[in-house]
């Protein structure tokens, strides 16, 4: 299972990493960085981080720095992922350095030396894909599938978490995403909905600390300041599983409920990021939502299931 | 209960009608019509000929004949309510005709006349109501509160019914809507949240037809076109409850569910019309959701009592 991951490592993002890394199952090919969790060089900077503390052979390759066109919020959210990206856990400047070739040209690259084979999880902003798609208009059909993480479609009571109807990564480049969620790809999108489904504790984080080596001890300690944030926003000492749970889909999709729709993203106005879906066929009589290809979207998660696949997968760290 | 009836008058609009009407509590001091359902000309036709035919005592005014900004759609669905505004049954051009004050100065002059008495039920596009608050803007204080048909939150899983997130009466008329659910006065949203919960059959219109006198076979006659359309689009025969809800929700408030809410509506773009609310204190940083004055929405409803409370009252008409 050839995969490229791209993102904008951040405290989930590196959760997410590490569980690649940990599955015997994926042949990670390359880490694609952009602006997001924290700015460009912040994000590629932990991935090159991450590649010198856990050794993972995937080239990094430096993404977009800023968004397609408008998008919601200005700066950085270091008010949740710190102002290192990583819940300003201490960590040393990495010595390794990016490959050069561009992140959006990179993903090209790899899906054409590996044609139908590579799957892409994408839980950043999704300019690097946007650019990709327009640098080579047979990626949809190269890849074997996209696996997303961002939107939010108002299952199981789920909203926004930067506006009321907007999820942060779809929020920061809201044109990029309609792009990709138009193009035809095979792609699956795990957004809020599921994510926000499945919560973890502190507990958690120190059985992962206890029994996953190294990788546990980064991301214990990383999310205490995600936990701290989670905590003053809702009251309440815990946080979701967002980035992880588009690995999980990858490696468990027995795990999630899907819906096939149309999605559209609003690209303006007070909704600008929101993710809308429409059946298939709707009877609605205006052009935004005909002539759309159809995607997958999760609406339900086995979130025990989803837990234990991280504790399991990255214990493999504490042997 | 001094009410004003703000209606497009449509075949729902008829049985809004007849239980204000036929409800002993409600003093229906102006009917005030609008675009929507049908054209202005035929709504206003539609409630000059129920007055001649049911002989209620209050003035019709005559209101707006277009939205004030973009609306959503082109033309009047008269795929829903037929050509003639009311599911094509047989009827015959009323001899009396609309007072002479324009809808929105109707509104206006009639809060000042009873200020603080007066309850304005609007089930049509917010047209009427914007100009009325254009006209005075004290209006808000004026009034003792609004009961509008109108919207959808995604409460229940009920989603939009002119696009996926757009219900038809602010989707007429987009701007408007924002206006008037940020004006300040005392609202009550009353959508598909609601109304789509409270379902109809054919054996209702004939227990209707048979138990409530001529208004039975009015609203009978009358919903057969209804039922149709609601048949070819969902294949079952049953329609939703919409504008009688705001008068069941006027007169037995005790049958909804509410949450206080900021709501803002969306003005352009693919989401045109969507109503979005919000916590009244969001920690979104946006603009947008701030200082904006709260309002309740219905989030749930004892639909059976619903639908006992629109056949007992409306069978004082069997007497």
């Amino acid at each position: 299972m050839k995969v490229i991951f791209d993102t904008d490592v951040g405290i989930d993002d590196a959760v997410a990493l590490l569980l690649l890394e940990a599955s015997p199952e994926v042949d990670l090919i390359g880490v694609v960085t952009g602006f997001g969790n924290a700015s460009l060089a912040t994000t590629t900077r932990n991935a090159l981080y991450l590649k010198e503390r856990f050794g993972y052979a995937a080239p990094v390759f430096q993404g977009a720095a800023d968004s397609l066109a408008e998008r919601l919020g200005e700066g950085v959210p270091d008010f949740v992922h710190g102002k290192n990206g990583l819940g300003d856990i201490d960590l040393v400047e990495p010595t390794l350095s990016v490959d050069p070739m561009p992140g959006a040209e990179a993903i090209v690259a790899l899906a054409r030396q590996y044609p139908g084979e590579v799957t892409l999880v994408a839980v950043g902003r999704m300019t690097n894909v946007a650019q990709a798609l327009a640098l080579d208009a047979e990626l949809p059909k190269l890849l074997k599938n996209i696996v997303i993480m961002g939107g939010v479609f108002g299952f199981n009571g789920h909203r926004g978490n930067v506006s009321p109807v907007t999820e942060a990564n779809i929020g920061g480049d809201p044109l990029a995403a309609d792009i990709v969620l138009g193009c035809g790809a095979e792609i699956v999108v795990v957004g809020l909905d599921v994510t926000n489904e499945t919560i973890v504790d502190q507990a958690f984080f120190e059985r992962l600390r206890d029994n996953a080596g190294d990788a546990g001890k980064l991301i214990h300690d990383s999310n205490q300041f995600y936990l701290q944030f989670h905590y003053d926003k809702s009251g309440v000492y815990e946080c979701p599983v967002h980035d992880a749970s588009a690995v999980a889909y990858l490696l468990r999709p027995d795990l999630f409920v899907t819906q096939t729709a149309v999605v559209r993203v609003v690209t303006k106005g007070i909704a600008l990021g929101q993710t809308i879906h429409a059946d298939p066929q709707p009877y609605y009589d205006i052009k935004a939502w005909h002539d759309r290809p159809t995607i997958e979207i999760c609406i339900g998660v086995d979130a025990t299931a989803v837990r234990e696949f991280c504790e399991s997968t990255l214990s493999v760290f504490g042997n």
